[in-house]
């Protein structure tokens, strides 16, 4: 027994107790005659003390020798504080040392494993086991391990069984490259390791299993940008003989019950949005509902002066922002820079100005009277001392940039609240997508997701107008899950892998045995899955996946820690079948 | 809505309710004017009628169009049965159809849909998902399903943790080859499977995460035996500040839990026995306790006699079969040729029979007498009516041989019941394990497993004789789960990794990172991982792995359904900066 008590456990009712403790040297306060010392684990901090009176000499000594981050166990007495710290659990006693035992010295930390530390990214990833000691990664991941535990609670008592499905598997085009898996005992073969269970899940509805789930790792060999890693975890679930709405239901009140569990927030029926009003209304598939500023469409209202920039414009669209008028001509200025930077592209802004006396005053007063720039207002929804923002442009592009800015209007005027859940369905998804680049359409979501009732005939007329049975469940701007009522009938899954580009052949080498299987009674299905990493980060008020992740990977998709991915010796590469081809 | 009920679900009380149900058609049972159908999901199933009196007639001719694995959805009103069925929970009532919807139809599948089906086993596999249908299977999944929630429900609340440790990581060598994963980002680099999250979990225990635990695949690129996979289900676990009986404890307390919650089976305190005792006892480190049959060591009765093949063994070694005199000489000669096949290796045994008068008959009667033969009854604790076996030779050698006897002797006489529980905790392992091809030694458990206190001066002169502070669980015959307390020192793992013939380049390349961790402070730690997939066959009370696991792959390693692995394109490898090289 290396200890009778956690860190966190004393009070002042142990008071006399005879007690071991064992953790980490937090902080030493050495005045001589006596030593202070914050003794650290996962549960708490507990004040030990060694005085010349009380303290036998040899381990008052002992104690002068401790640093920084030495391991200890002691034996002492709990006794009570003379100075309370109320700010934490134990702050009302000390344990009196009569044994200190040094469990294992400490090198000085190359940062301060404190809640706010002086170590950089890098250095905290390279010593990650050292940052995970600091409480809020620490606190970070017990709070993914209470989420995970109860989202399996929350599934399991509604009778989905979790069933774990092979990584190594086959090739899943699911829009980005698979990570592979040279096999020796097959020459020349590779598994892949999935992008998501999508293929098994489906299986598993034609076998009978009708609700499953799983919290499972995917991979993804992409470019890597900021907060996304090649390895990432799914809340991955399917149904059978269900419908969208079924499915919408099921997840919607498990969402609840997290925010309920979890945040102890109350949220009521989640809104519903189509894609098409999310894009019009947003500029965006993932729109943050906790505050206003929609879109206001301005065609009509701006195409009629002889403002050119308007007239040639696809879409001019504006957005209402709440005392915006308060922004100084300099402050404005500064915005218009912002969406001007080559991550937003816009070439300028137009705003107007709502003043409190009711009069207006924008930039284009040259083009557009009070009377214009009072319709200005009442599309965009603007009261007296708001500021209208107008961009134009091609409608794509300028719902984007719009979008990028009403979410930076929302940041800096504080109304993107973490403590503050709006939960919100995006459904009626497209079918497919244009790559404008290549000029073919792709699946939106993937090529099993189905097609809205009646709308297949489109495919070969008006692919991109095919709405799918398809919806995202956003939470705060960002989407949390994604699926999908699934394609079951072997002949329309052919059809839409063919308007995809599959040849027969490729459809049949990568999906033959999802299409055989449809042949044996496939069941309608369909399904979900959450994002966990980013759920968890969200529920934990954060914006950044990367520190609810134990061992994350840094952009270039290394473990600084670790040193990995390396090189293999020869004769592994030899016993794999397989020649570096370096020089390409 | 597909359904209102489940198949499972219906009873007397829900006579005359108007019900909706989906399933897959299990029999057909066409009398002409009168047609039953079992109707299948998950959940159960229910007995459908359609008849010429009470049946709309396209409906009776649709369900005529019916065959085995159709999927369905009917309305109809729930009657009472006449003739009753005890067998099924829904046996009391049945559906009068009234509307028949075919949702897909189904080719006859390649085998039957029934708890004994004609399929063999690479048909059930490339048809899995036929297989799943299956009660059995099915069954088994959902208990896999239940004893994971069940572990997790127990850890979490005894406050473990579930950490997600990293997939692709950096090569550990734990005694088998890794699967690597090329990186595309880093040319000519790869990563690693995990063979298990060891070196992650160990650096958890030095982040202070102090109690932590993961359900987790993990991947061994080894020649596959019958019942193994390429990748596995671990229940990993590792905790900070703890002895191993804290370890023992703990584990055992999860162990006993699970026996209770999913067996319904109470067990008392787990006997321990050191790996010394297993295999002088039952020469075996996993010995099955569900019965006797005990080894007897018995050099000192029979090496005083002119039977040479006895006087030239190292050991000679025996058990008492309980009622074996019974068998006929025949019978007896079967057990010969049995040890005698090249799996077992012995090259004969002698054996004493006990007769009920007392006396004794053996196949060296001359050169043992009856004294003698008293003396060997006595030994191996033989009573009237048994046999004594006795075989010999080199110890380890004739310990495998008497324990494969041992086995499969108990397995003729009925005593290994899967209903009987009978776990062990197997202690004291030896640190090294001697490679007899290589005259090298290698670590027994990993090389991160603690000598016993005192003992690591041993491994310079006598590294054989040093014990670890290792454990086995073992459950009836099976071990389920092993572990150590493990190295928190750098000169001990230095000193470790030396013996195991690393260099110091070697150590710190492969290493370095856990070892630079262990300068930071690192507490004293241990742990354990089970073997889900076995540890769920036996609590199912089954002896193979394959049908608790959903996409099992064969003993080539290839998943026969999805026809996995497959080879990648030149595209996609020359990405990759590989090439293949066949011709090795």
């Amino acid at each position: 027994m290396y200890r009778s008590h956690t860190n966190g456990a004393l009070r002042l009712a142990n008071v006399n107790e005879e007690v071991t403790l064992a953790g980490w040297v937090q902080k030493v306060r050495d005045k001589g005659f006596m030593i202070w010392i914050d003794l650290r684990d996962r549960y708490g901090i507990t004040q030990l003390i060694f005085d010349e009176e009380r303290t036998d000499l040899s381990v008052l000594e002992d104690a002068k020798k401790l640093g920084r981050e030495f391991v200890v166990q002691i034996k002492g007495t709990v006794i009570e504080r003379q100075s309370k710290n109320s700010n934490i659990p134990t702050g009302e006693i000390e344990i009196l040392v009569s044994e200190l035992t040094i469990l294992n010295a400490s090198k000085t930390p190359p940062f301060t494993i404190e809640d706010e530390t002086d170590g950089g990214e890098e250095l905290r990833m390279k010593y990650r086991y050292l940052d995970i000691r600091r409480n809020p990664v620490k606190n970070n991941l017990i709070f993914r391990s209470k989420v995970t535990q109860a989202v399996r609670n929350y599934l399991s008592s509604d009778g989905f069984i979790e069933v774990e499905t092979p990584y190594l598997i086959k090739s899943t085009p699911e829009g980005a490259r698979d990570f592979v898996v040279p096999s020796r005992m097959n020459e020349g073969q590779f598994y892949a390791l999935p992008q998501s269970p999508q293929t098994f899940k489906q299986l598993l509805m034609v076998g009978g299993m009708d609700k499953y789930f799983q919290i499972v790792k995917c991979f993804r060999d992409e470019d890597l940008r900021a907060d996304r890693q090649p390895e990432f975890t799914q809340i991955d679930c399917e149904m059978a003989f269900i419908e969208q709405e079924d499915i919408l239901n099921v997840f919607e009140g498990m969402t609840r019950h997290l925010l309920k569990e979890i945040n102890g927030v109350e949220v009521g029926d989640f809104p519903r949005m189509t894609y098409d009003d999310a894009m019009k209304k947003y500029g965006n598939d993932k729109p943050d509902i906790r505050f206003g500023m929609e879109f206001a469409e301005m065609n009509e209202v701006t195409q009629h002066k002889d403002f050119g920039v308007f007239n040639n414009a696809e879409l001019v669209v504006g957005i209402a922002v709440p005392g915006g008028n308060s922004n100084t001509r300099k402050e404005i200025d500064n915005i218009i820079k912002w969406i001007k930077r080559p991550q937003v592209g816009a070439l300028g802004m137009i705003y107007s100005r709502c003043n409190d006396d009711g009069s207006f005053k924008s930039s284009v007063d040259k083009f557009y009277d009070q009377e214009d720039l009072a319709k200005w207002a009442e599309i965009t929804g603007a009261k007296q001392g708001d500021l209208v923002c107008v961009l134009s442009g091609d409608t794509n592009k300028v719902r984007a940039q719009m979008s990028a800015l009403r979410m930076e209007l929302a940041e800096r005027l504080g109304l993107r609240d973490p403590k503050v859940f709006a939960p919100l369905w995006v459904i009626d998804f497209p079918l497919l997508e244009l790559d404008e680049e290549t000029g073919n359409y792709h699946a939106m979501h993937h090529p099993f997701t189905s097609p809205k009732p009646g709308q297949l005939e489109l495919l070969a007329t008006n692919p991109g107008e095919v709405k799918a049975n398809a919806y995202d469940l956003v939470l705060n701007g960002n989407e949390i899950g994604g699926g999908s009522i699934r394609i079951h009938d072997k002949q329309i899954q052919a059809t839409m892998l063919k308007h995809l580009g599959f040849s027969d052949e490729e459809a049949k080498a990568q999906f033959g045995f999802l299409m055989d299987a449809f042949e044996y009674g496939a069941p309608p299905h369909g399904g979900l899955a959450f994002g966990l990493d980013r759920l968890v980060s969200i529920l934990g008020g954060q914006e950044t996946i990367r520190d609810f992740i134990a061992f994350p990977k840094n952009n270039s998709g290394r473990d600084v820690m670790i040193d990995a991915p390396s090189p293999l010796d020869d004769a592994q590469l030899t016993e794999l079948s397989l020649k570096l081809n370096l020089n390409k």
